[in-house]
């Protein structure tokens, strides 16, 4: 049986593994203060052209977020997000469990636009009674979004510029970040992500690192004391060069979307497939995840051979499904997927 | 140079770095419902004589007290503990920051008593105006405790008794489970303590897994939706399985106490050292860290091969320091320590 | 200018004022353990038809809702609301900020329904990542409505069904609880009340009060320990018998919902008044507040002798504005309006 | 029966009642908008000699505190206070409510120190490990102590540099500000208060009015948005003016402390009966609460004529009580109590 169900079903690249078995034995500082995580640092830094940058290593993605998100925002203020954004639908109320609300936009196509921000922000401050809704204190965005989209730079910039203008910390979750980045459909850079938003992170947990995300902070004024909201929120791993570890290997010599380049490309490929036999797909993913909308006998036609998830219903007859590929994913393994879809009814 | 300071210096114990090399390419269901995590769940329930405790898995020690504490609190009601308990002291207030009060015992030898913990509930229902004050709402212990010292099965029967009467769940912390149960001095067993405790957890950082700490919880009333806490906090790992197999491995044979037993022998070892130079010892630790109390020049003396940690002043001249041992120390290294210590001034 | 933005403009009922000139120099015990609490919960429960039920007085509505909500849910869980209810919309996120989200469904006329909240949990049911998402943890109302509705016995009913058998305690608003209890409409008794919803709250500060609220907790399991609540949030007065010689006052012989009454026919007039004149009404309210829409010619004609709120943006050129009537409200300040209303082009 | 209890068993100072009918039936605008919050914010602005402060009206004690501490903190700061604090102690742990510790100093004489705040920073900026500690954020003192006495012009000016020194906002909770303000023995104005500390409150509930409490902020970097976080918290009165007329009245030709003063005086005499009597008193306060500590006889006898609260014990025979005077104690009472001191065995 082949598991085409999410992007984290393996453990993580072989360098990472072993660099993990050479180093096990050397004593090492803990909670981030060693030598790996120091040239973990160094490298992100110079992939984002952001010497300034800090950066941290969290053990996964939803802890990410809400200790950036928490550290950001002051009580009264709450983050705006994608209505499909993992931190609004599927985090358990983690956000809101730090005390504040989660303001959605409806995306298009997984994205939400600068001027739906901007129009937020100008009701918001032409309300008469402002102080009795929650201040929008930040955006989120997810990059690749939960759809598979990828915001371009023109985009990008326009949000940014927004958030600038009203003074709203530009925040973009990156867990499939090498995914987004080594899309063909792709334009923006590390460097400009750094650029245009404050603070992001670089997921490795999907990308092919055991477990581990580096949050990189490039507006200066949010830099301050991270490092306690990290205790704090049960974030900061004792032993954290094994965090350190993971990104150095990950960021040597192009690691990172090298191995996710791969994946979208596959991913391209049984999104072709799905095209080729007039299966409609849904939303135009151009990463890792594609979500072909089918009915009840072609869901069946892949059992008992794949696994895939079921995404929601599309509408009485028809299911939206989703298949990820990831960095693990061989081109044996894409091919026999493939070959399946030509076969089903 | 030999680091002492604490013990999360190394990887892993070697027998889980090949578990992870053998399972690396193989795709495993994500966030614990793996059959590592089931095996693991299953072994850990029979060491602790407790068929029906829940057990989850977690990655690290501030991340599952605050997890477990606010799960099992309503809001008027706050945690005690010892002074200086880690959740006390050492976790910038995570435990507040989920909206709860830390009541604190003055502890004697680093253990509050099951007298004490009934005074303060004694007082707190005589007290004309109850529901102006935090309710206490359960006990927290450390297993071993911040000093290194042992509840004794007599100790923690009465506080367990307590806690009973007064409807208080009894959580333990057993980050250092391993150097407790492994000590000579020690007479409680992991099915004494889920007897007697509520819910309690296994430390694996510390003794001998990469990261991870198991969570069981025996008493029924606190098992409901627990996954939801564990997901909400940031703690759900997606690639639970990693959990789950470094404990699979701990839990097989015994090698949980056998690889800690070898630590606590050292320490002790290292102890006598101390003693046998004259120089007293704080507190009366039986387990794998050792506290001796040194003038400057002794201080001076370690350096620079051997690394300590400074825990807190003793007097005008003396400081009280901090020696561990772990999973990972060798006769060798405690042996060089030894020796040292027998040349000090 | 006569001004009939909103229902909270004048002090209090004459009685009140009375009763609190009589005693104001009475010595009397704090925190609601007064002689006049005692009268005012047992006229409640009277009231209610709830001989067991728990009374409180707190001062606002903000602050009884967070109050009441904190107390209920557990931290994974979120409450059910209407997308405009006062909670979801203007309270700053205040139930957020103790640590909860709001659960949305887009309500008809002002009101959710009873096949919403159970097609909602049946989809939290069916959800085979359940605990990633928030758990649905409790229902709340309004009674009237924001836009001025009232829910009728059958729908009630039906709601509270739905919430017994899905677990989720049936929380309803009632600030404007006079209003809807005294509209020619209603069908619904305080005792109704009480019987199918676990706690409610009878508003005072809209009502006649100068300022307080009075939550009734009919559900014993939602009793146990309030006051400590109360006293957390901020919400025990020191001079608690303020609220309780209030609720006194408006709870013998029918004062409380004979004050509304007028509002409530006042209200028609005006309703009718505008839907005479061709004017046509945002929502059917039922109570004391009326919602026409406007042109912009048509809003202007108000200027200057008479105030309303703006509710929001009808289409291009047409404007929902808000007209209340109140307890305070006297005949011929209504009787000015309607003529008012006859006149406008 | 005469009680002296506490210091808020009477309703409020006539010429408040008076206003209160006098307003009752005019239309006023909500949330503190209205005239009679802008003129008393004006006078107490002039009393405070700080044109530029900002002032706003909360209806009690512990939801001052909440909001004011929560609005100043960051996530990961705690709040240094005297270990009989009223939030350390009595607010049933409404700081820890919304994320923030307590950090406790042992007070002499209710008091706490420049010198005690100084080593707390001085230490916490040396600690190795800050990150893990709550970090200091803000200074609570309460003026009068919770044990009645003062701090003087030398102890807050030491305390405010210190604490400026080091970056912490200072906040006076003046619950009793006007018996403080009228003590004999104090040397503090309004205007040195304002100077001194970053944000105060006037304590309205305990000093001649209904309910309510002024909050002063002079500190400009402390005003920002401060209306959000009183809405949020369930703080702003719909009525608003009913707030702004009582502390109108009171700033109106030094009524606040010229009826506080009576009290001190009255409290004073109280002290110099019991002291003739040879009955010792425990703290020095100098304000409108008394401590005499009273063996078991000494305690009975004062029943059933008069009430007192029980403060604590003091040793096996002896327990400490509280006398409270208020503003509406009169010369009569007063006597009366002081004629059975002196009759007391």
């Amino acid at each position: 049986m082949l598991n085409f169900q999410c992007d984290y079903l393996e453990g993580c690249h072989p360098k990472i593994l072993e660099k993990l078995a050479e180093t096990n034995n050397i004593q090492m500082p803990g909670y981030g203060n060693d030598p790996y995580c120091g040239s973990a640092r160094e490298k992100i830094r110079r992939a984002c052209g952001a010497p300034e940058a800090d950066v941290h290593f969290l053990a996964g993605g939803t802890q990410t977020n809400l200790t950036v998100i928490s550290a950001i925002l002051r009580p009264h203020q709450g983050v705006l997000a994608a209505a499909e954004g993992h931190i609004a639908c599927h985090e358990t109320g983690a956000i809101e469990a730090t005390g504040h609300k989660v303001l959605t936009l409806q995306p298009s196509d997984g994205k939400i636009s600068a001027s739906q921000i901007e129009e937020y922000c100008k009701n918001d401050l032409a309300c008469s009674i402002r102080e009795h809704m929650v201040q929008p204190g930040m955006v989120y965005l997810s990059f690749p979004t939960e759809s598979g989209t990828l915001y371009n730079r023109k985009e990008l910039k326009e949000i940014s510029s927004v958030c600038r203008r009203y003074g709203l910390p530009l925040y973009l979750d990156g867990a499939r970040m090498g995914y987004g980045l080594s899309s063909p459909s792709n334009d923006l850079s590390l460097a400009d992500i750094a650029e245009l938003c404050d603070v992001f992170y670089i997921g490795g947990t999907k990308c092919g690192a055991l477990f581990g995300e580096a949050v990189v902070i490039s507006n200066d004024s949010l830099k301050r004391d991270f490092r306690y909201f990290i205790k704090q929120k049960g974030a900061m791993l004792a032993k954290g060069w094994l965090l350190g570890l993971q990104f150095d290997v990950l960021f040597e010599d192009g690691l990172y979307s090298g191995i996710c380049a791969k994946a979208v490309n596959y991913a391209q490929d049984i999104r072709r497939a799905f095209e080729h036999k007039g299966i409609p797909m849904f939303g135009n993913s151009v990463t890792n995840q594609q979500f072909p909308i089918l009915n009840k006998e072609q869901m069946e036609a892949f059992h008992p051979d794949f696994e895939y998830e079921v995404w929601g219903k599309y509408d009485e007859s028809h299911m939206i499904v989703r298949f990820v590929t990831s960095w693990a994913t061989t081109e044996e393994e894409a091919g026999k997927l493939i070959e399946k879809i030509h076969s089903i009814p």
